[in-house]
């Protein structure tokens, strides 16, 4: 299989975008892969997989690669008589955060026509912005954690007890989120996170609160992964999210009840089907007593959770032959015709 | 002031972002126009103002027309020896339905840095999906008609008393609508809706209900236009349809109570900010003794509602002034460099 994977854009993650490409190529050792990076300027380049490491682009050498365009039915490099298409089977949105994650990609890949794996534009809507996320969880009946919404402009009064978590609406991957233990602290959090959305949202934060992960996808049957229990620090640092974003050694299953197991895979079902088909994302519950709570949806998760899968690259092969079809529209111009005959309609 | 005009596309709404796009070159005698179509395989083409007119489109004569590609900063033609950009200080999103509304088009405006007028990315997700539009609305504390959802694969079973109202819940222009008075037409009706939508929405059709339609738009202040008490039609054939699209005199404001005028205003005003800003929307409210409740959004509404404005070029002109703006992302690498000066991350 040949697959195309697309990194970087503008967006706080970025960075951790281009790790989780380079892990791929670490992952996907079956498959031919051709990467193309966008920059922050979004502008698109080839990039050959035997040539990426973190130094092309943190040193701007990139500029040397090919440059794409997008066009109907693929990429394409320029050239003086006619433009060459990047032939590939399936391209994977690996953007984290803004361009990838909400809704961008997932729209120039629908409107260009390329069969890609990520999150389609409405589930990107959904699934970036938490707060919208909360409203969607709720309208099937999945339980999520109470929260408190706040805009910039607002009044800052906090309706929940401390400790609090406030992260921005808008981001993933802890950017901008803080845990707050009382009133002193919670101005200066505001500030961090405003700096990062216009949005935020509060929650209870509950210490030591069991959560798992379980990531998943629809192909021609469901594919759900092991399920983690991810190990707790209140806060990850550059290493740490590094380790997060290239992880590529299958993990251990958690530790679980049958009916807890069954209960979160139940959920993960309510929440993927129909909204997520042809993506792979992670679901990170909190389970509080026997009820199961929606923490948040990774729509495009670090190096796309790999790791808990057994056989990823088998996977991917499945759901890129599995991915949801576009309406055909057929547009005939009946109705134009119909009032070119009508009368008085000259000025059509 | 140079204004280029999105419309078409693959849609069900294609031919009636025709007529709004002709209907535009009437309304907007002082700005110099610049067509652009989308055809249905989704190309875009560099239409003369002169030029313009159904036929042009019907007949398949457009594709004599120059053809645009979509790069950093707008439209260009191609040229050999350096392709040539289509000059224009704002653009406005005329498409009708999908690609239009559902924030393909947005997203395409926001990734190629192109200033544009339509609602953005969110914006157009929330109020393309008539169910997301109830939740959103729901979540800021706007009434809306009371509803039922069902999916294709759900059981037909209806919780509401008839008369109902069934409709897709992604079309707009009343594609596959019916009013159903009893169970007898229950069935084709569905069978109707789910042509064109795998979900779809059931409300109470109440006869007679006060309807109002309110527009307008944030620029450096409010914009509302008159408030206008829409002609009442069970259905709307496809020359009255034409007509809605292809308004271009004021109407008259309907009689309405101080009161209600302006819960109706606020009640847009509550809807439009911030979400919408960068748009020209018209909300379609019902009055029910005195309370105000949402029906729905028309993001993108026929001939940008230009009717219910006293002056709709000199409102655009400043709402072009005054457009939301992207938040600027900094990528400095800082992370990158980081991990490479750590300890064993050399393979990264």
């Amino acid at each position: 299989m040949n697959i195309s994977i697309l990194f970087g854009a503008s967006s706080y993650e970025h960075e951790i975008s281009i790790v989780s490409a380079i892990t791929m190529k670490k992952v996907l050792k079956k498959s031919e892969l051709t990467f193309i990076f966008i920059d922050k300027d979004r502008e698109f380049y080839l990039i050959e997989s035997s040539t990426i490491n973190s130094k092309l682009f943190s040193s701007g050498q990139y500029k040397k690669c090919k440059k794409l365009t997008l066009k109907q039915g693929g990429f394409f490099t320029n050239r003086i008589f006619g433009d060459k298409i990047v032939s590939t089977d399936i391209t994977i949105n690996l953007i984290h955060g803004r361009d990838g994650e909400d809704g961008k990609m997932a729209s120039l890949m629908e409107f260009y026509n390329i069969p890609f794996i990520s999150p389609r534009l409405e589930a990107s809507v959904i699934s970036y912005n938490k707060l919208y996320t909360k409203l969607f969880a709720q309208s099937i009946g999945v339980s999520v954690v109470e929260y408190q919404h706040l805009s910039k402009s607002d009044e800052r009064l906090l309706k929940l007890s401390y400790p609090v978590i406030i992260k921005p609406v808008r981001l993933g991957s802890s950017i901008g989120v803080s845990i707050v233990k009382d009133k002193s602290e919670l101005d200066y959090a505001l500030d961090v996170a405003f700096e990062f959305d216009n949005d935020i949202i509060i929650e209870p934060f509950i210490d030591g609160v069991k959560e798992y992960n379980q990531a998943g996808l629809k192909s021609d049957e469901w594919e759900l992964s092991i399920i983690e229990e991810p190990q707790k620090e209140e806060f990850l640092d550059f290493e740490k999210k590094y380790m997060d974003f290239s992880r590529d050694s299958t993990v251990i299953s958690a530790s679980l009840s049958k009916e807890i197991e069954v209960k979160i895979q139940n959920t993960f079902k309510k929440l993927y089907d129909p909204l997520f088909l042809g993506s792979i994302i992670r679901c990170d519950f909190f389970v509080v007593g026997d009820e199961v709570l929606l923490n948040e949806i990774n729509p495009i998760p670090g190096s796309m959770a790999n790791y808990l899968f057994k056989d990823f690259e088998d996977i991917l092969d499945r759901l890129s032959k599995n991915l949801p079809k576009e309406r055909n529209i057929v547009i005939d111009y009946q109705y134009i015709h119909s009032i070119q005959s009508a009368k008085g309609k000259s000025n059509l």
